[in-house]
Order: structure tokens, then C-alpha cells, then sequence
């Protein structure tokens, strides 16, 4: 049986990172877990966020998935160590990979990141990036009127474009260089964000960066998926709140036909021996 | 003691990966070599390049180097293998890195490799592409005149730029939008290379995607400099050529003044133990 890549998250918004697995490495299997019908996971007590997302990660677990992307920024920053710590396949979180990116990119070492109230307030991308180059300077922004945007699936429109404007507004004197989406949802409005910052900055997406982190890690340990195995994987997507609606919006991201199941955490993870 | 970065290189154009480790990770005390006196290794038979690579690797070990990157790309498409299988340490080529930002950043699926003739006869960049995504057309050119412009010092003349214009002809009707510098000299004529091939192809430097790479390693090692080591680390230089020369050239593209000791490698490998 071919082992897959499990990739978790408190919704849709780690569909992101599934079309960029997708498109860098199209011969791996991807196993996804959206935990849709608790989401946000932005405002809840870390606590609650590490049993959620040790939930999906149990439940996957069951599917012999050959590594974890945790395609969350909210739940990266709060429970990924404690997930590497508890199982034995690599774990690829969506902060690392772009804060590394954004050290790549940057030539003024003034690099902003844009994400949930719950992910800024966090501190995970400022401490990334300095624990990785303390000469950065980091100007980090909550932008919670974002994911209701994207959720909305609301993209193009000039309300969007002047609630970006709205909500960048405080980078704009900062001088920065470079700006991490630090929220897997925000790809879908790059345009918006980029015309609101302007062309001089570039955006690091974390979807981008964590597929291909992942290809690097599956890479480093000899797992990438075989020239031999299936020439198109046929994925998974497991969903805790309304399968139709998830298959709606996966299908339109994604641009393939998606089969999605609903399963109901609390219930499993009572049942499970995790 | 704090433990180093192994760097090697056939000679000076390891310099450019010096280069972005120092940019990107400035805590990290890098310990180099650069076999000038046997520069080329494009052209030498495998067995040799694997050979003098070895004699570095040894060479280096004696400094309790943490990680080791292979900063030439001949040196990475023959030995590197053979390297990761001798030593415990986690090894870092330049082939990976790039192939892997040219499969995230290409839209068409149409990359284009220069390289040496070593590297392109190689088939080691079309064989990394192929293997991570088979959907990659990969068009591969050898340009052995650019090497001597960078060693010459002639980076920007109108003889460069006409010499770089008549190398690259050939993949001018392959429609690529994506380009690695297949050679760690290549960085340095990063000008020259955009202009020949115009503003919608996005260059690939090695260099950076190395250092990049390097990064994601010691981070998931857990192996990254820590905060209280020495803020400005004291970077070591070896060369089996000329000192002085390599001083000179290295202060030149740095921008920090080098210590450099001349290594013979053939007494040394004899008296060693390795």
C-alpha cells in the first residue's frame, strides 16, 4: 500500500498547501483532515487547539501516512512540538518554511508578516525568524477581517480590495521588503495584497514554502514516492463538518474531482487507543 | 567548542554558498575548502572528483563540522551519495535545493540547466527534476565559457555580456520560464544571464537555495547555532592553491577579511587514518 502525506487543518484553508503538493510533487498521495466544523481555530485557548489537532493527527495515524504537514498556522504554532515529540514520521509545520523563505528574499532585513490575531499573538514567526537571523526585523499585523473574506470565497470584488487596503494600511511606513502570508487562506487574495503593498515587496506564500519543504524532508529521508507507484494518486479528504460544502470549495480550488467523508472526532477519538 | 559548517568547493566558486549561509544564518561558523590547486573538477573523470572530494571531507571532519555542504555541483553529481553513506553528519549538495525552487516557481513546467559540461553530462539535475515531479520538461546547456569569465574577475565588460548572449542562444526557442545556474560561479554574472534570457524567465541561484536548504536541516536537527554562541563567528578558510590569490578573491565577494592556510591534500590524505 503506498503511504501518503496526511495534511491537517482547522479548515479549508490548508487546500492551499494541497494544490501546491500537488502541482511540486504530483506523485504523492495526500490524506487531509479539515476540522471545518470547529473552525476558526484563531480564537480558541491553545489548549483546545492542541486536542484538536492531536485528534486529526490520531486519526490520520490510522491511514500509515509516511509524514505530517500541519497546514495550520494557529495550530503550528501552539502544537507542533508537541507533535513532533509524540510520533515518529516528520512533521513539517507552515511557519518555518516561509520564515526561512522570507530570509532568502529579503535585502533590507525588514520583513513583515500578516496573519490571524491568534497566529500574531503567538509570536511564532518573530521568534522563528530571529532564532534563525536575529539581525531581522519583524513587523508583524493581525488581519482578522481576512479569512471571513476568503471564506466568503469573496476574492476580486472592490469591498476586498478596500478591506485589504484597510487592513495593510499600518505596514505602509515600515519600509519592509518582504511579507510572509503567514495564513494558508491568504494566497487566494494575493492580488488584493499585493496591489495594497505594492510591487516592491515580495510575498512569501506559506503554501508554496511547505510543499516545497516537505519535497526536501521526503528528500533528505529517501520517502519521496516511487517512479513505479500510481502515475495520479487518488487523495483523501476527511471533513468534521458539512461534506458537500467542503467538496464544493475543494473541487474549485483544486481543479479536480474530490471525494470527501465526514467524520466526527469527538466520537473517534473516544473509541481510539492513540 | 562550537561546531561548524563544512563547506567544500573545487575552488572560489563555493564562495557564492559562503556568501548566503553568512547572509542567512549569521550565527553559523562556516570552515571551508577550496581545492583551487585542482580546479577544474568539470573535467576530470568521476573516480578522481570523488577522490579529492573525500580528501576534503576528511580534511574538514578533523573540525567537528556539524553539516556538510557540497558547494560544487560536479563534486555534488558524483560523490554526494557516496559521501552521505561514509559520514554521520547530515550532507547538503547543490543539485536538490535548486531543482526543488525550480519545480515551486516554474508556471509552464519548462526549465531550463546550464551548467559545466561535467555537471550537464551529469544528467544529475534532469534525473533530481524528474524523479521529485516527471510532469518537468528540463532543456539542459553546457556553457563552459562562463566559468573562466567569473575566474578572470570580468563580470560586467561588454566581452561578458556578448559572450553570455552566444552561450545561452540555444534556449532561446525552448520557451522556458524558469532557469537554474547549474555552477556556483554562475551568481556572479546573475546580470548578464537575465538580460540574454529577458525578464520573464526567474533565475535559480544555487547559492541561495543551498543556504536555504542548509537552514531547514539544522532546523529540523535541531542542530542551529544558538542564541548564546558567538554573535560574529570566526569562519576558517582552507585552499589547496594559492593563499594570497584565494584572500583576495574571497575579501573581494565577502566583504569581510578572510584568514586563509594552504593544505597540501595529497600529504595529508596519506597520513591519515579516515
Amino acid at each position: 500500500m503506498q503511504q501518503g502525506i496526511g495534511i491537517i487543518d482547522s479548515g479549508v484553508g490548508g487546500l492551499t498547501v494541497v494544490k501546491e503538493v500537488i502541482r511540486q510533487l504530483p506523485r504523492e498521495k495526500i490524506i487531509y483532515f479539515g476540522d471545518t466544523a470547529r473552525c476558526p481555530y484563531g480564537p480558541r485557548p491553545p489548549e483546545e487547539v492542541r486536542k484538536f489537532t492531536f485528534q486529526m493527527v490520531e486519526y490520520l495515524m490510522n491511514y500509515q501516512i509516511k509524514a505530517l504537514v500541519i497546514a495550520c498556522n494557529t495550530a503550528t504554532a501552539v502544537a507542533m512540538q508537541d507533535v513532533v515529540r509524540e510520533i515518529s514520521i516528520p512533521v513539517i509545520g507552515v511557519i518555518e518554511p516561509g520564515s526561512r523563505t522570507a530570509i532568502k528574499e529579503t535585502r533590507t532585513h525588514r520583513v513583515g508578516v500578516i496573519g490571524t490575531t491568534g497566529t500574531i499573538q503567538s509570536g511564532a514567526y518573530e521568534n522563528t525568524l530571529k532564532r534563525i537571523n536575529p539581525g531581522i526585523e519583524v513587523y508583524s499585523l493581525a488581519c482578522p477581517r481576512l479569512v471571513p473574506l476568503v471564506e466568503s470565497g469573496d476574492l476580486t470584488s472592490q469591498h476586498t480590495k478596500k478591506v485589504v487596503n484597510e487592513s495593510l494600511a499600518p505596514l505602509s511606513d515600515e519600509n519592509i521588503d518582504t511579507l510572509i502570508l503567514g495564513c494558508t487562506h491568504y494566497p487566494l487574495i494575493a492580488d488584493a495584497i499585493q496591489e495594497a503593498v505594492g510591487p516592491g515587496v515580495s510575498l512569501i506564500s506559506s503554501a508554496d514554502e511547505t510543499a516545497r519543504e516537505l519535497s526536501a524532508v521526503l528528500s533528505y529521508r529517501n520517502m519521496l514516492a516511487e517512479q513505479n507507484g500510481i502515475e495520479s494518486p487518488e487523495h483523501r479528504f476527511f471533513t468534521s463538518g458539512s461534506p458537500q460544502a467542503f467538496q464544493k470549495m475543494a473541487e474549485q480550488w483544486l481543479a479536480i474531482p474530490v471525494q470527501v467523508s465526514q467524520v466526527d472526532l469527538e466520537t473517534v477519538s473516544n473509541r481510539s487507543t492513540f
